[in-house]
Parts: structure tokens; C-alpha cells; sequence
């Protein structure tokens, strides 16, 4: 079984050797995978999570999560869908037939007196489903609760979340570094989102040497993250020179944003306000394989009463779907495509050379090197 | 070189290791590749067995098999076919000649008095045509005599043999063990043949747990293969329960079909009768090359006249070919793409957990291993 | 790292084992890249050179070429071009600023106290235009005078020079043994060059087995190269003969070709006369990447006069595209195309058996392998 990553790439990065090595994403941690309303009853969803095939099915109203493939020949249960009762799902094969909260092999139904039947189970993921959003849970320990994983506050009881989710052809901690990325506000700069909400956006920062930029929790029991401190510490950049000339400036508008920004374990950031004062996008770079993500992306906020809501989900559909998570993030999108390349064999991770602002990322590196609850391999899938 | 199969894998698999590190096929054996119609006068046809690449032609009748490529700079013949007599095929990149009969290489256009010539010889394949069935023998040993390498009464004088042939994109293993395996049933239950033929087929089989499952035939100069009884020493399944309640049922009919079934080396099932009374199936599962199989179906029968051949013939045309190798067959060649899945980077072998019905298998593949000629290896290719 | 040949098949060839190394061509040597009128002021064109991406740019008429990868995240600069001052370019994902001449970085944009302003440098590439062609040195050490790259003659004053380049999939090697190989003039005897244009071309060539059939120039500060001489030292071969009778005949014509050929580092074949007496024939098989090369076609005419040289554009564009470098030359793609197959795996290497035409090839090899500047390899890239 080959590594995923050479051990010789592994040896030059010390200081964060296992989020190098962790190219299939965390175990033991919580992921966003579909939208509640994704999942309907009874009709099972076939998805891929940290290399692992998985098949989703809601039953009376809850959601269940099975590993899709069956434990004889291997074959995917989603290949060919029999489900003949409400409660179980036969692989179509030789009819091994499992039940759906258990993934216990109840009966088969080509050898009704198999020694096999009660004696195994096909894998069962935990799922929970907070926010219109279905979580689910790889690994092998008791799941922790799932507000450590993710920002603070997201599952505060008034916030509304709306979202959508895309796959996109990068490595997750591609994704991840670039949301969490300061210097990258560069690639906003002709963003429709600026002009068309009039949003003030620098073309970057100019940060003290001696500053502390980043700050990290990391107290038991709660998430782990990292905070982004650069627009604190530094001056914004709203003139771009070259050679002791400006050539380029930044957008200058009435309103404020992105103030606060960090990330946080397994690979959710959190950006406020945003897109809009009084918003704020929590976003997933959830590992599907070593080289796609699923772009997770939500807003949320505050609405107390359902009238709030009600306007909120009107203005998510007409304004920040094609302004922000498209007109603006399909740019983040572009910019993973192209890192890709540079670090698919994981030299990049040699090669790089960062600079100031990439003290958050080293920072969210070592966090995620030294929190993280396990490392996925090959040998889980 | 890198080895077709890890020897971690290897390791894993005592009882059959040479059966799993035979995934390009098995070495002095004979191999149907074409119909005898297929291979006209002075038209050569270029095919893949065993990984190697191989051009056939008929020449005055007599159907002849050499290696596709020059021995010179490694090109293949078939890329610019240059027969300049008929007994021969020259490389038209530097006019290298080789006989069609022995490989010989006979003349080089570009240097006519070169040392080489004579001194070489293309590989060429010993060939027969039988049952109109080009066979083709890929090996270093001495040809055995086809009849070894048939199912026993395949080369019966009185035998008719239609059939129709097709790539497949799994490896050949796959593929046997999926025409073998009597749990397999279950994935035909919805099958045209069934209700067109009024054939009678359970869902599976509930073996008894002390009854001998297998015989295997070894006896020195006949075919080698494996008998499953388990239609003998079973209750047939008729219905499947699921948590105690009947949730579907098999297919009632008036005929009894596939009550013999039987796996011969080097790697063809006999199933009869099959598709219906009086009728016996032949299938091979031909490799060509690791995850590519060509799957050679044949239908055969008793026709002691010619009129009941001509008979046979239009039954076979207007009802076998859709309605068995196709309505029925199909749905074994969608198993083994999914199947393939599993077992491509050789884990599978590993992983599986196998049944009670899958005993007839487990003898194959340790058949297979004690008594195959030879494992292709990349270094014969 | 794996390396790009196997040591097992290097031990194995062990008289040009640099040359069967040199997988992704030779270092510190000078390439055709694009035509000069390919490369316009301003307008940035990525090419791929020794598996290198590159950006060439035009400046004040003068051609720059630097390495297409950011030094910071990787990302190539191509993906979207922003150069907002005619000298350099900056990186469209954070800003950095680069160059053209020098490659030094001297401004980020997002960062403008960054310490790594002025300390770093993307690899910049020496590069000449002559003959209207732009030559691009990849390599460490100091660059060589082009005149050591190109054969003798190749610059001289009165020489224009005309040409196309297209990417085929071959390794370079097979390309350059294509073009240098005397036997393969077999491929051509039903091209439209030999009708059109009333050339004799034998099928091949029968060599006395003693005579010396190359001779080699290795003279210090000279372009190194070998000059093929079985076209003095045979009888030219005008009969097929297989099994004693002729069965086919090469072209007789009034005029004579390609007399003299000689194949030079680190990649140029020269025919002359050819594809017309009074014409050369200049052409390169410069190393894309492993199993591609750029196939830069060019025809040479000593033209002392404008108007020489206008005629010749005419007769170059109107007769010796269609009917020399696509109807002669097109099949030698196809051939390329065909060899790679063998070779691709490396095995071709020890596999291949040669004859006495191959001489010429095997003594360039000999020559490639002792008198290249260096070997690319992946720790380049």
C-alpha cells in the first residue's frame, strides 16, 4: 500500500508534517455533506466523504449513513438501489441485506441460513442534522459533540443558514488556505460584489514585522481555530506600486467587511461580517478525495422572528447567490483550480515561499497538525 | 518492473495466491478469440489476449497468428498493414518481412543482404479452428490438445455452436466468478428470459452446511474444472424474507434450467441445460488484458442434421441472442463493472467476505492455482 | 522521487545509458521555441520546454522569457495574465511583481514592506531571435554561443530560413531516430513529394558490412553532431524483393535529395539537398515533456537578394508546406506515433533489435550521450 504522501516530503516539512500528510482530510470529526432538503425520505443519496463511498437515507423523517459498498463482493449498493423494506437496503448482487441504523447484515436473501447473517455489520456513520445541513461523522472514536466542530456561535439558536454546494477539483487544504488566505483579497479586486454592494476592499496589507497576527484557541472542549489578526495590525493597501509608481487601487467603498476572520477544525471558515454587514459566511472545504473538495458555502444570520427569515431567504436567492457565492467566491474557486497543480505531487509543500501574510496559514498548519483527532489513509477506505 | 500484484497482497491469500497474481491470465492455455467468420482470406485482424498484442490472418484457408509487432523498433504491423505477398506481412517502417507460418524473418526490403535476416523470428501462435472457433494458443510449452482446454462434450461431433462475443471492462477473475457463482441468481430475478422462456428460477439456495458443495475434475490429459452441486444439495430459495416477512419471491416457471453448472481452465463455464431444454451455454472469459476481459458467448446444441442446425441457427438469431446472451447476460456484465471496482487495486482479494455459495469459487480459484500451465507476467508482453 | 528511467533499464544499455536518461532532453542547450512573429510586443505566450512552463514576452522588440510559476503558492501567471507596467508581471493571485529581464522580484502588491522584495527571483531564461526564430536556452551554467546548437551553416548571413512547428506525442528520441534513421525512407514511397516533384527515392540501402557509415564532429566550440554516410557506402536499394521475387519498386526521378544528413545536439537533423536541390531541410525535435515534442520544421535557402528571398516565401508557402513538410513529413508523425508505444515504458531501450542502417543511430546516441551539457530531470521542474 503506497503512502499518500512520500515520507521524504514528510521529513522536510517538520512543523506541520501531519496536516501535510493528512491529504484525505481528519478522522473523527464533523463534515457537512447535503442540505436537509437534499435528503428526502426514503430515497438514498450516494456521496463521498475523506475517500470513503457513503449512502444517505432519510426513514421517518431522520437521516442515516451507511458505508456504500457491500461486504461480500465489495460491489456499491447505490450501483443499482433495492431497498425492500423501510428500515434495510439489499445489496442487488446476491441480496446481503442490511439495516440502515445499525448497517447490521439482518438477512440474505439468497442463503436465508448463511452463518454470515448477524455476524457483521457494514459501516455506520453518526449523522445530525443542525441548521438545514446534515452532518456526518468519520471515524472510529465516539463522536464529540458536534459544536467542537465548528465556529464559535454558528449553531446559536437564532441564526438562519442558507447555502449551496459545489464540487470543486482541489485538495481541501488548497481550498482551505485560500479562504483563509489575507493576501488574497487581491484576486477580489474587479469582484461585482464590490461595485454592486459597495464594499470598501484594499488590494492587501501592510503589516508590522513585529506584530502578533494570529491568534489561537485551542481551550478543551470547545472548537479550534485560528484568528486572522492582519487587518488589525497592519495598513490597509489601497494603492498598488510597482516600481515606485501606482498602477492599481483597491475598491473603495461605504461599507466594511471581513473584519473577523478565522478558521477552524476539520476545515470551516468563518468570515464576518459577510458579504454584508450584519452577515456572516461560514464555509466548508469538505475532502470528497486527495484531489476535490466539496466547496461548502453558507450565510448566516440573526433572524429572530420568522418574518426576518422569510426576508433573509428572499434576499440569499436574489442577491447573495449570484453576487457573493458566485459572483465573488467563483474567483476563490479559479485560484484553487491553479494551486492544485503546484502541490498535487506535494512538493509544493517544499517549495512554496510564503511571506507576512501567510502567518495565519502556518499558524492554522501547526493548529491543525497538533488538534486534529486522526489522520485518514488508504487504509480506512 | 514493477509485479502485476503486490506480494503484501500475495501474502494475504495462501489457498489461491497464484490465481490472484494471474490477472493478465494464465500461461499454455487455449483461448477462443474470434468466430471463424470473422477471420476472412488475406485480412488480417489485430486482437489482444494475455496483454499480448496479436494479428491474425487466414491464408489459403488456414488461419495463422503472430505477435503485432516488429521486432526492430517495436511498431505494430496492424498500424499500416503491408502484406506485398500472401504468405507474408512486412513492417512498414523499414520493409522487415516475416512469414506468416512460422514468424520467420524472411527479407528486409530497406537492406536486403542485412545479417539479420533469418535470424529472427517473430512470436507466432499456434491456432485452431473448431466448432467455427478461432482458438489461440499463447504459451512456451508444447500445445496441449485443445480438448483439454474445452468443457467436457464441447467438441461433440453432433454439436452446434452459435455465439457472439464482446470487450468487457473488468478483469477476467471478475468475470468468472461472477458466471459461476450460484447466489448470483438473485440479480436476474427481473430477467426477460424468464418470463419469455417460462423458466422456473429461485433467488438463491439454502445449502445445507455439512453437504459436499464442489467436485472437481484433475484426471491428467482431460479438462480441469469445478462442478457446483449446491443446486443439488440445497432448498431452492423462493422466497426472500427480510426480518421475518416474505418481501419478494423468485420467478415460478414450467422449465428447469442451469441445473449443471461447471468451471473449466482456463477459464470457460458450462451451464446446462441453458438457456432452455436441450440447449448448453459455454461462456469464456477471455483476458485481455488486466482490467479487460472479452466475454465469448457461446449457445450449443445436438443437431445430428443439417436442417436441425438450420433450425437451431434461425432460433438462435431471432430469440437466444436478445433474449439470453443479451436480455439474461447483461445483467452479469453490469455486476462485474461494479465488481471491478473493488478488485482493481487487488484489495478486494484481501477484503471480501465470502458465503456459503461462494465454496464453488473458492475451489475454482484453488483449482485454478494448482493445476494453470503458466501466469502471464508483464515481462512476457 | 522516482526517477524517469528505471536504474534497471539504465544498467542495461550501457553505451548511451545518459542518452536513454535524457527522457526530458538535455540542459544548457539553446531551443527553437516560436517563430518571431509569433512572439508580439506585450502579449505574453506560455510554452512548455524540457517539461518547464515558460512565458515568453516581447518588450521594446526585444524577447524575454521567464519561468510561468509564481515563487510564492505556484501558481502559473498564465491562468490570468496581469502585467500592469510594460517591464514586468505580476502574479494575479497576491500580487507578487516580477521582471521580465531579470526575474527579480521587486514589488508585491499586497504587501508592499514585505522582506522578500528584492530577494528572490523567478528563473529567467536566456533567449535569441535569429533567422526569425526565437531560441530559448534552458540550463545553469553560462550559455553557450548559439552557433554550437544549430548545425554548420545553419547561420549563415545569407540564409533565410522558413518553417511551422506542431506538437506531436512522441518523446523527443523517437522523433530525432525517425528523422536520422536512412532505412525509414521506406515510409515515404507513395508520398506526393517523390510525384510532385519528380525525386528519386530508393526503398533503402544495402551497406558493405565493413564500410565505415559515420563519421562524427566533436571539435571543441563547433556544434557537435553525426553525418550518416550509407547513402556513399551503398548501393541504393530500387527492388522489394521477398522470397527471391521483386514485388515492389522505390521511385525513380529526376532528381537527387537528401545526400548529405547529419543529426546535431541537442536535438537538429540537416538534409540537404532537400526538400528540393538548393533547399535545406533544418529540423528540431525539442523535449515538451516525456511523451511530447515540438515538432519545429524549417527550410533554408541561401538568398543573397530580396527578391531571392521573396520568391522563396512564395515557394515556400504555396509547394513546400502542403508537399514537403506535411505531405512527406506527415508520415514520419505517424511513424513517431507508432514507435512511442515501445518505447514509453522504457523497455523499448533493451528490447529493440537494430540493423545495420541503425548505425547512424546508434552512434548518435553514443555521441548525445557523451558530449549533452547535461541531463534534465524532474528535481528541474
Amino acid at each position: 500500500m503506497t503512502a499518500l504522501v512520500s515520507p521524504e516530503v514528510l521529513s522536510q516539512v517538520k512543523g506541520w508534517a501531519r496536516y501535510v500528510e493528512a491529504k484525505l482530510g481528519f478522522r473523527n470529526h464533523w463534515y457537512p455533506i447535503r442540505f436537509a432538503h437534499e435528503v428526502l425520505e426514503q430515497t438514498p443519496v450516494p456521496i463521498k466523504l475523506l475517500g470513503e463511498k457513503i449512502l444517505l437515507n432519510r426513514i421517518d423523517g431522520k437521516v442515516y449513513a451507511i458505508k456504500d459498498r457491500c461486504l461480500h463482493r465489495g460491489v456499491a449498493f447505490s450501483d443499482k438501489l433495492e431497498c425492500l423494506t423501510k428500515d434495510t437496503i439489499s445489496c442487488w448482487y446476491h441480496g446481503w441485506t442490511y439495516r440502515w441504523d445499525t448497517g447490521k447484515l439482518v438477512d440474505i436473501l439468497t442463503n436465508p441460513q448463511s452463518i454470515q447473517i448477524g455476524r457483521h455489520n457494514v459501516r455506520s456513520y453518526p449523522v445530525q442534522e443542525v441548521k438545514g445541513i446534515v452532518f456526518v461523522y468519520v471515524g472510529d472514536r465516539e463522536p464529540t459533540d458536534l459544536s467542537e466542530d465548528v465556529p464559535p456561535g454558528f449553531l446559536d439558536a437564532d441564526r438562519t443558514v442558507f447555502g449551496l454546494h459545489r464540487e470543486v477539483a482541489s485538495n481541501w487544504r488548497i481550498a482551505a488556505e485560500n479562504g483563509f488566505d489575507a493576501g488574497h483579497v487581491y484576486i477580489h479586486k474587479d469582484s461585482i460584489l464590490l461595485k454592486g454592494n459597495d464594499i470598501a476592499l484594499p488590494l492587501g496589507f501592510a503589516p508590522g514585522s513585529s506584530a502578533q497576527l494570529t491568534r489561537s484557541e485551542i481551550e478543551p472542549g470547545r472548537p479550534k481555530g485560528v484568528f486572522d489578526l492582519i487587518g488589525e495590525h497592519s495598513v490597509p493597501v489601497f494603492e498598488g506600486t510597482i516600481e515606485g509608481e501606482v498602477k492599481i487601487r483597491g475598491n473603495m467603498g461605504s461599507k466594511r467587511v471581513a473584519e473577523n476572520i478565522s478558521m477552524w477544525l476539520p476545515c470551516v471558515l468563518r468570515v464576518e461580517p459577510f458579504p454584508n454587514p450584519g452577515l456572516t459566511q461560514y464555509e466548508w472545504y469538505v475532502p470528497i478525495d486527495e484531489d476535490n473538495h466539496l466547496y461548502f458555502q453558507t450565510i448566516g444570520k440573526l433572524c429572530p422572528t420568522e418574518a426576518e427569515t422569510d426576508e433573509f431567504k428572499q434576499e440569499f436567492d436574489e442577491k447573495w447567490v449570484s453576487m457573493a457565492l458566485h459572483g465573488f467566491n467563483d474567483d476563490d474557486v479559479m485560484a484553487r483550480l491553479s494551486t492544485q497543480r503546484f502541490y498535487q505531487d506535494d512538493r509544493g509543500w517544499i517549495n512554496e515561499i510564503l511571506y507576512e501574510p501567510d502567518k495565519s496559514i502556518i499558524e492554522w498548519r501547526r493548529l491543525a497538525s497538533e488538534h486534529n483527532r486522526g489522520i485518514q489513509s488508504r487504509e480506512h477506505l
